[in-house]
């Protein structure tokens, strides 16, 4: 099948009417150039890649209108369309392997180490000896690994939506899929939402959401019934973080979490950011909460994890105690919007 | 003149000739689309416009091989070449108007404030009662709009070595240029370096370098000599902030700097970085040094901005004293590097 032709990143839902998609008429609308084998076969190239600069993958979505990230392209190693989504990997000039799901990247071997550590270690640190830990989405496995440096945790729970990203990563990202190799990881390939729906009340010292932007398969996981299920599936005193978008384009959005965890969570809700080169505007978000139960004061991480995970992945590239306490001040432009809805 | 023929990012000078230039080739092969009108008049378009995405800025540069930010283009306000670089105005999509230096994005009206509030803040707020500020570069006014918030200051040098980002800011960026317009400050067209080297010893309390990447006019200001004019032109105790690039992109010239700076200033040395979304990588960082005499502690804030300054600026969009202090917690991959410089 030659399922690039599907690929358009037009397709998109999105999820603000008033967001301007002229850019990503531009994008789709010039894909007509020969493109590298793949499979040992001619294929057309997708839409994101031709469409800018030949040989460059551009990504563009109404999410970020008006701006495009790209980057060269030395081999298109994968494409193909899952049941949800389109995948492609590809080796980039000098950001080492990148996998791209519906037209935006989700990770480049560059830069990975922020986002993998961050939304892991900023929960799992914040809390005495986590045991039991639920991660959705999280298909390449990154978060899998950074859970894993944790001696305390005895099970590791995840599930994902999309097998074709789990089976992509462990192909091509093995130093990110290394997480799939602990003993103590339990994989589901299903729908988080579903999954967490049937979990035990109470029965996780934390959940990870590691999930794509808000408008291909991760929607449900931005909405408050989903937060519900999060809540529900925490013991008392338990603590979720969850993707949260970018302080400088997506405002609009994280004010909306915010007010709905605030509802939902009553421990602590806060957000944190952090750096990553290759998502758009070069930071993301992450949403911290705790519901009721004992104080969790995510500022002050009680839990530094064990040097001795270093024999197995590696010393820690990003994450440290000073730059998780340092991920919860915010400039004031989002400060006086989050603390408005503390209200 | 049709000054945009002589504009090509490819007459950049090279700061490592390691670096795989391709991407420029790319770039400023393409020159052939047709442009907007200029001042009622049909034009070229210069090099980095039209290269990629038709009516798209596109910034590439061999100091950031094998990635390119894209802005979308409204409407071409300025082009034009001075002495000392070729100089682009234009309003974009979804950043406000942007002022482009030899094809390098120096500030956009949506981001401008973290840059400009942090390489003046980070060096002011540390120090009590500043009343001498010196500013090498910073043309555009936006690092005097900051200066001028602080009641203490009595006088503001500033040298600048191209006019004609000057003229451009006043016509252009009127809410950056403001800073041009407070008493207290003594503009100087000229050569920073040449302007450090007869400036009277120890007669600043602070120095900010506000520059453009070294691999143009800005290039000495990089090097050991001129560091060393700015340890002279401080009091015992005084303080210099200097634009030092990107922690993902340039470790190397980071290193250098750093190994500069601890032989040359023998107060404090520190490295603090933030978010620019238009910057390569989403990322820039600031050297922050005192010379020997009163001891500055550059995490911990001492001089917290009067908030009086709103009244003729606006409120601070950016800077807090938590953002500050956070400022200088590294990622783990740079402090190593940075601390190994320490001994």
């Amino acid at each position: 099948m030659d399922a690039t032709k599907e690929v358009s990143v037009t397709d998109l839902k999105r999820p603000r009417e008033e967001d301007d998609n002229s850019t990503v008429a531009v994008a789709s609308m010039e894909t007509d150039n020969s493109a590298p084998a793949v499979n040992g076969e001619q294929t057309k190239e997708p839409a994101c890649f031709s469409s800018v600069i030949p040989g460059w993958f551009s990504e563009m979505s109404p999410m970020w209108p008006g701006e495009a990230h790209s980057l060269k392209v030395e081999k298109v190693l994968f494409q193909g369309k899952s049941d949800y989504q389109d995948v492609i990997v590809f080796q980039s000039a000098t950001y080492g392997k990148v996998l791209v799901l519906d037209g935006v990247i989700q990770l480049t071997e560059r830069d990975e180490c922020a986002y993998q550590e961050m939304i892991t270690h900023l929960p799992l640190s914040s809390i005495p000896n986590p045991k039991k830990v639920l991660v959705i989405g999280g298909g390449d496995g990154g978060v899998l690994r950074e859970v894993a440096r944790h001696a305390s945790v005895e099970q590791i729970d995840m599930c994902e939506i999309d097998k074709m990203v789990v089976d992509v990563s462990k192909q091509f990202f093995p130093d990110v899929a290394i997480g799939f190799e602990d003993p103590r990881v339990n994989l589901v390939i299903g729908d988080g939402v579903a999954y967490l729906k049937n979990a035990a009340e109470g029965s996780y010292d934390a959940v990870i959401v590691d999930s794509s932007d808000p408008i291909g398969p991760a929607k449900e996981l931005f909405e408050k019934p989903f937060f519900q299920s999060v809540a529900r599936a925490l013991r008392p005193g338990g603590v979720v973080c969850t993707q949260a978008e970018s302080l400088w384009l997506h405002m609009d959005i994280i004010e909306d979490i915010v007010s709905n965890c605030r509802e939902i969570f009553k421990g602590s809700v806060n957000y944190a950011w952090t750096s990553v080169p290759t998502y758009p505007s070069g930071v993301i978000g992450f949403m911290l909460c705790s519901t009721e139960g004992p104080d969790v004061d995510f500022k002050h991480p009680v839990n530094p994890i064990d040097d001795s995970s270093s024999k197995s992945y590696g010393p820690l590239k990003f994450y440290n105690a000073e730059i998780h306490s340092a991920a919860f001040c915010l400039p004031s432009f989002a400060k006086k919007v989050i603390e408005s809805k503390a209200n």
